[in-house]
């Protein structure tokens, strides 16, 4: 392959939930840094730490990905923009050609398992009524096509889906033999879509990051089969807004040896995954991995509230209250109160290329299976129970140096 | 002496201010800790990783300083309780007799070279027109006074006095001798109270912690004079609520490659410290010490604007309002607002108690001069720029580690 | 009658809920403006608009009350004081005497008809079992006793208990002869208790104020009746914060023709109406009430959150958090973000006081049922659907300016 | 005149500051009203309320201006939208001849006895070292000639510029003959520039009203002017943000007699007019003006401090904290905070429309001078103390009421 000549990598992004608003914010920055229309703000991969890492330009990347719903990337981009005023339409009119090449990659993406709020979002290109096995298949033969069309070097995979409600991953074989053999045999229903994803991007040979709570590739038997194909996979649910806030501020207090005594965190915000969190089971996994967080940080449990609420006005725009009453010295009870307005895809968006990166960049110095130096990236992060961002961030640190010095 | 026969170390704490707010709190504190009235929250070296250090038990310390006001010690804890209603007139009460104990041993400061700010709340019992070599003499005599009726091992003189307007470092002396010299010529007015009490302090044998943004310690000549009297010493400026939250915050932004455009922190508050500082040539020292970590965190000048407000009826009850305007991805400006509701002298007298066990421990270890492993308590601290409050923590755990394994 | 000779009047306040935080602070409070130990700050009636009106002065009432819970009004306050930092244990103990006369009026509510949650509380003072019949008799009985003692000119009733579930008015007979009639053969159960307390106050010939969300006088057999008896009364639910905020800037928004898009209100306390509160049906009653304000100022339905949690170590400190989004012209979107942080009993309190004494000047001038000159008093004022406190004021204040002119 | 036939009235708005934010903000928002392309919302006449006023509709507006910057208004409007991302660069484009023809009607305004840094700013179409009276006669013969070309039945002068320093009115002469001599013959910086406008206006028989809290018409030499050339004027200082909240909220402290102890005001943000008020001596006008409200409405005056900070990067998105604390019954003190994030001239903009079309009614239904009943509209409205809003919205209805009533 030319690409094993020149020594340059071509690699691919395949996105789940190719035309939803993180994933149009992945398009829309992914083809204005080729442009030169955009600095590199928001990229962690772009600080001067991550320099010399030998990282693929963003030039090298292709985009594709799986879609259910029927709209166009560049509706969506301009829709976006509208009721987010976060860019003008110029700008989106400026990258008409590049997010239309985009869209010639969106395949229809699959609802085998999903819920009712999920599978009446569906498009009539997306098939009714799939098993898990073909499901799996008709997946992993799209990300064939797109490595193969695209002679791309490596594939990462990234679900950055609406959130599922939580599975019991108790119930499922934790050997990989037995686990591939129920999924063949199974009806519609047995795995969500996040984890039928990650297997058929495992099989071909695709590493995979789960950007939600989704179950997606927490399976003791995904980790055996990672391992078989020698991909990489990491998750789960990026930490963009109030959890990065929380993972900041509470190993303040820790330090400090400032008793917290309560702390309510209410978010509202109004985008497509904002609706779907409005369906309680859908909400629950979320509201679990915002809240976990406190006590692995502080050492105890204090009084914790978390609330998200859909508010369709606020669009994009995630508005965060976080109330934080503590004691102090001699028993005196203080209060610290944080508000957050950030625009939620906007802040996805660069973590989404920055774990793609790292991703493709940890395979290709022989890492297999799961990435933990990634945890700095995730509210929930697999295989560590560091969540004090600093230390995740100096982990990172870790990892990077390794590379640059052993020449990985 | 006993102390050397039974191997318990019997030690003091000095305060510059020792009717202040902080001083307060910290005999309040102290009192209460050792009769088991409180538990230790607020304290950091009460934390778990501290526990194999061997510091010096509450039980062993006596408190003692230095203050220019006539007041007493027992009205000022009333007043405090009363002004700001953090804790009952009982609880002061039951510890009267300690408050009455510590009181015995509060001398008349100096205000040889203070502002008339200063001079004006002066007490009959302070002498006027001293010489700077007339107050350290005075001043000297006092300490060593103080360490031998207590029979004490080591004395830590902490400065919680209220903050001088800047002067400037570089017109002194950079070496001792002539530094002294010139010291024992000079009319009042050479060097401000904290430098004479942070010179008589060293000479006396005593460690020097400077908790305010005050000139203090920080002059080359007296770093000379901490390794020949073998003291150590560290400031400045005790780091206890917004400034804090800024060297938190910041990295998370620097972290996350977020581009910080305007960093706006007002801070209102209405006690003395609060009085003095609306003075503008003592508020000058504030808010540069609060305005420069940012800078240095994030690599470069973001547009600020510090303003600290005396509003007599928030008393010790400093509320802090940030407004932090970034920019994200695609050039997306977003917002965090911080507001913080804390009682300044309570968040500081805990860290003033960190401050005084960890230079005796030192000390104790053979250490002498600049302790830069003790920055994740200051503003501004000497002999460093790292202004990370989690790498400052980082830095003083890798120096407890030290100890611990090198059975310092 | 000796009242009648010298003119001056002898009047009782009786709380339901009388060992409750609110009733707490009204027997502090009241004690404490009769030996001038405070000022009137908080007291509506004390504005210079009422001095002429004739009002009985605090040292003319009488105070006494219901109560379900085995617990001492001077207990209570020193938990109070204790758990909200409010005022000093010294202040209350000032005051033992007065707390423990009031303390002897008090006598064991019913819980007939209450939920369980409330049952649960209750003293084994308190009947079980009680009938409809049954509790009226005994509850008239005691507000007989209470005003033939104290040789009493006029009752005033104020309902401070605890939240209920809310209650299908509708079912209810119309006119009183027939609710009677039901009331007396109706098994527990077929009336909460605030409207028992409500039906045997008016048989007593005592006025009715109705300070919390449940339904209370909120029936037309009981205005019948008030009629009857030549009472008064009002409700239902005391504005005293987050509410009362959204009646003052609601019609801000009106009156400028900004249109809200969205109201978000969030509400954490920790006292024991919180705790009540926690309970969904209970729950209900009272965002309901804080709901409904909006629509009605507005002329149109924005989209709303309101949220109430309890937290208990916010105590009686109610902090809410209200995120309103709303358009300006040219349909460009702002934000209005409000933080309250009131002591709930402590803003209460001094409006029992006021409506107590309004109540009886409004009976003294032949004033009979309902009273909706009272509307800026509560969150959903009878017989008025006028919201806008401004307004509501404005109708008091004429209220007041009439029977000033008339001599009433 | 064919108007009078017809009984159609067409009407001029004249801007001094015609390519300033507010103005451009009027501009894009009268030409997009008559295009149907926004909805009314933000404008107060466009309440139920005003519809049987008989006001002038959009389409018979007639917009001009002065202006001393050498810019244009499509210029401006781009940047504005660019700056604020307050509306789409499409949105303006289709605009584009509207703002084109708007802009034939700027004409070249006066900095006679402006600031140097209002001169700083000045293209070189603009007269230098103009008198007074040369710059009255220049301005007047402007306002002439835009009301003939244009067939204009009235003209209301909206004083829309950037800040002045603070004036001392007293040193005028009070009689209008008296000060229209001096005028002739004083040399440049006698009086400011809003103050020429006023007076060209007023000669030229236009009414004039000062949306700013420059000196302009407060004179009273003025109001003779205005009586005698029957025209109406108004002022002074806009109320569109902060201020309003205050004079919202104040009356419901009083009203529930809860004492203010302290209100803060911090306002940041970035537009031209911050940018001249970053001078001290033009802050202070504005200060001054924030400030006052409280004391008038509250009748006390509480402790108060008023911050306005220039940032550019915030642009024309004014966000002010305010911190009020109060106390509240038993002396217990309580916090309200409230956080308002406003674009500045979007607020500001269909004020100015409104004023315009209720001045040219006060006009047409015979009265002239001062107009006291706009005072909802004015920080400090001449000729009234009241602050109150809500106050102040009933008064304007009383007017409105009275003119539909008496058919004026």
């Amino acid at each position: 392959m030319n690409n094993m000549v020149t020594g340059r990598r071509k690699v691919g992004l395949w996105l789940i939930g190719a035309r939803g608003g993180i994933a149009t914010c992945v398009a829309l920055g992914l083809s204005a840094l080729r442009r030169g229309l955009i600095d590199s703000t928001g990229l962690v991969t772009a600080l001067p730490e991550f320099q010399k890492l030998g990282l693929v330009p963003w030039g090298d990347w292709v985009l594709g990905g799986h879609e259910i719903r029927s709209t166009h990337l560049l509706d969506e981009a301009q829709d976006f923009a509208r009721t987010n005023r976060t860019f003008d339409s110029e700008f989106v009119e400026s990258l008409r050609s590049e997010l239309e090449d985009v869209e010639t990659r969106i395949r229809p993406g699959t609802v085998s398992g999903a819920s009712p709020i999920i599978t009446g979002l569906t498009g009539p290109e997306v098939p009714k009524n799939e098993s898990p096995g073909e499901a799996v298949t008709r997946i992993r033969d799209d990300l064939e096509s797109f490595r193969r069309k695209n002679e791309l070097d490596h594939v990462v995979v990234v679900n950055v889906a609406s959130t599922e409600p939580p599975v019991d991953a108790e119930k499922f074989p934790t050997r990989y033999d037995e686990f591939e053999a129920q999924l063949q045999r199974s009806p519609e229903g047995w795995l969500p879509p996040s984890a039928l994803y990650a297997i058929a991007a495992m099989q071909a040979g695709c590493s995979y990051v789960n950007f939600t709570p989704s179950l997606g590739c927490n399976l003791p038997a995904l980790d055996e089969l990672a391992r078989l194909q020698k991909v990489a996979y990491m998750g789960c649910d990026g930490k963009t807004g109030e959890t990065l806030l929380k993972t900041v501020l509470a190993p303040m207090f820790r330090a400090r040896n400032l008793r917290v005594l309560s702390w309510v965190g209410h978010n509202i915000f109004g985008n497509l995954d904002g609706k779907i969190l409005d369906t309680p089971s859908h909400k629950q996994s979320k509201v679990a991995t915002k809240d976990r967080v406190l006590a692995e940080i502080l050492g105890y449990k204090p009084a914790t509230v978390v609330t998200i609420e859909y508010l369709e006005d606020l669009g994009d725009w995630k508005t965060a209250w976080d109330h934080v009453h503590f004691s102090g010295f001699l028993g005196v009870p203080m209060v610290l109160q944080v508000i957050w307005q950030g625009c939620d895809s906007i802040l996805a968006a660069p973590l989404v290329l920055d774990l793609a990166r790292l991703t493709e960049r940890a395979v290709r110095s022989g890492h297999v299976g799961l990435m933990p130096f990634l945890a700095c990236f995730f509210k929930s992060p697999h295989g560590t129970k560091e969540h004090d961002f600093g230390k995740q961030f100096a982990q990172l640190m870790s990892w990077v140096d390794g590379l640059i010095a052993g020449g990985g």
